[in-house]
């Protein structure tokens, strides 16, 4: 049997229980916030970010490997984990985590954006969603209950309702109407949650919608309010719209949430979109860049991004980015790593993976500390300065 | 700049140098000896198995996880890494310890099987060979000289001369022939050596040809013997002939080479052929199997191979093998690999190679002590029972 060790998933004490989400600090100068979220694996620190274990790993790692680089919390995906390995694995394994051998958190997206650009001939209803499998083109049918039910099965320590998440541009109208089935859907995930709720200190995350109409996000952030949830996503974002419109719609949602829940804006982004959403008020992360890009040979440091693939750095001895702490860094030349990813070798992708895990987990800390010390904004500014100088 | 630590490369003692092979314990039933080989990155003890990492990487393993399992010595191509990095990298970089960041020692191959197994259009003269690569077509040639200062630049601690293999079946002419140009490329390759060694301590293994003529591979052995190599190579097995001729030629060569030098079996095999090949005298192996093999999810177990691909594991609990004390034993269930490798995922090849490197080095280790106890013989039929029997 597999041996697991279970210390970082002690049960939180009955006052965490009462209140999840704590902030620490609040930051003068822009709506950052320094805080952590209490789960049934352990305390999240805050603002977080996220990596992305869709199909129950983080791509390339190992659970090791991403507690060595300081991770609390990954992402999963219900939609893919639903289709691949199924229900019946995790009946009879177990949770994600006992599957993963991950100690630390997990939040599981619905996967209603998955289903959504990935799944063909989906046809929508009151009652659910059907679709085809984008695996093996098997006909599915799912609920919102029918999603929440599976990622509590899984064990996740944030439960994500069912979206739907309409592409840009889109018509107002259509964007209204995908918003009005997301409310009616957060409801009944909420109604669901609560009649299956057994192990108290588990976290339902209702998805704000919305498009890029500030009319209908601040409308769509009243009405999930009223039906209340642990936490709130803003959804929608990265879905080919212009930057601006990141940097517009995301505060509008902010500051149309509750201040005290978590605040996670999902699926983006560059570290300098991550830092922008921190000043906005923004809590929790996630963006699959670090790790698909890393795999191709692309690498984040605090000066700008480097592709490792470039002749530039076939004779370079210096590690992915001086000064980095990780273990990449910490034994690797960029040398080394150039001729892996030239030869198509599996350790290029897991070394670039590791130290871009490590930056993205580095940037949140600095973020953090920056906040402790009341000058997120100067930090962000200088940040987003060197990133933009070349490398 | 990079962090190496060289703790392991520390310098023998003079006595060591003068006689570098020291045999510990001859098995009092069969030919197999335990002893270990001294070099300039530590102490290796035999029999041996090398992980093969032929373009200067245990595929899907880093350095640190090579240690963590127990190697002490990987094999490098040199025929591959001359054609990439190349040389001018190594000029600039360093040793390929320090590319790799790898601390223990290293084997590297001539190449002359690659040349004549992966390059097109091939000439051989009097003078080396003619070949293209297989990378980009590019023009190569390549003397026996030229490698041998090509792995002097790498900083091998055990340099293999170029040797032209013949494949299975070819007639005795040709077989003879190949064997007298390898003597021939031999001497050179001994000259060269000895005209560029700059630090002691560094070693150079002759190879054995002669196909499956018993009288072609005894030649050889004597004619290689009077050149003086530091170990000496069985090379030109494992190309296609049955498994029967391998059992006769490997003690032909074993019997004929020097008792007190290393013998090395290139590129055999499963464990069966290793643990013969040991009872033949044979002290150092490698092979490509489990590595190729765990990237497409067959486990090497003390019971027989798994193919975890196989549905038989998709809700299997136990980990790749019960009783096994490696890190991907000791975190993950057959499920979980199992899922990995359907999803394609990265990580399910690393932890099916992690395990089968592991099982092969303790199967080496068990090796050992069961010649330190002068048991060689039962232990080596009772594991291949074992191996053969249901999983």
């Amino acid at each position: 049997m597999m041996k697991i060790e279970k210390t970082l998933g002690r049960k939180p004490e009955l006052r965490d229980l009462r209140k999840a989400f704590h902030i620490l600090t609040e930051d003068a100068e822009t709506k950052a916030r320094r805080g952590f979220l209490q789960t049934l694996h352990g305390e999240v620190e805050s603002p977080c970010f996220m990596p992305c274990g869709t199909q129950g790993t983080v791509k390339a790692l190992s659970s090791e490997e991403l507690e060595s680089v300081g991770a609390q919390i990954v992402l999963a995906n219900a939609y893919h984990l639903y289709l691949r390995p199924g229900e019946e694995v995790f009946e009879t394994i177990g949770t994600l985590h006992d599957f993963m051998n991950w100690r630390g958190a997990i939040l599981t997206d619905s996967g209603g954006f998955q289903i959504f650009s990935l799944a063909p001939l989906r046809k929508i209803t009151h009652e659910g969603l059907c679709f085809q499998s984008h695996i093996d083109g098997s006909k599915q049918f799912l609920t919102p209950e029918r999603i929440v039910q599976f990622q509590m099965l899984l064990g996740s320590d944030i439960v994500m309702v069912l979206d739907e998440c309409v592409g840009y541009p889109s018509g107002k109208k259509e964007v209204e109407e995908a918003m009005n089935r997301t409310l009616e859907w957060a409801e009944r995930s909420k109604k669901e949650f609560h009649a299956r709720q057994t192990s108290p200190g588990q976290l339902l995350f209702g998805i704000v919608q919305g498009g890029i109409y500030t009319d209908l996000r601040k409308e769509n952030c009243e009405r999930l309010m009223a039906v209340d949830f642990d936490g709130y996503a803003i959804g929608g974002m990265g879905v080919g719209e212009p930057k601006e419109l990141l940097k517009e719609i995301v505060p509008v949602c902010t500051e149309g949430l509750a201040s005290d829940k978590p605040r996670y804006l999902m699926g983006i982004g560059t570290p300098e979109d991550i830092l922008e959403g921190i000043a906005s008020g923004v809590d929790f992360f996630d963006c699959v860049l670090p790790t698909r890009n890393g795999r191709n040979g692309q690498a984040f440091t605090s000066y700008g991004t480097l592709n490792l693939k470039n002749a530039t750095y076939a004779k370079d001895p210096a590690p992915i980015e001086e000064g980095c702490s990780c273990p990449a860094c910490g034994g690797y030349s960029r040398a080394y790593v150039h001729h892996l990813l030239k030869a198509k070798e599996i350790l290029g992708s897991k070394l670039v993976t590791l130290h871009n895990i490590s930056f993205y987990l580095r940037l949140m800390k600095e973020s953090r500390e920056a906040i402790q010390k009341q000058q997120f904004g100067i930090f962000k500014e200088r940040t987003i300065q060197r990133l933009r100088s070349a490398s």
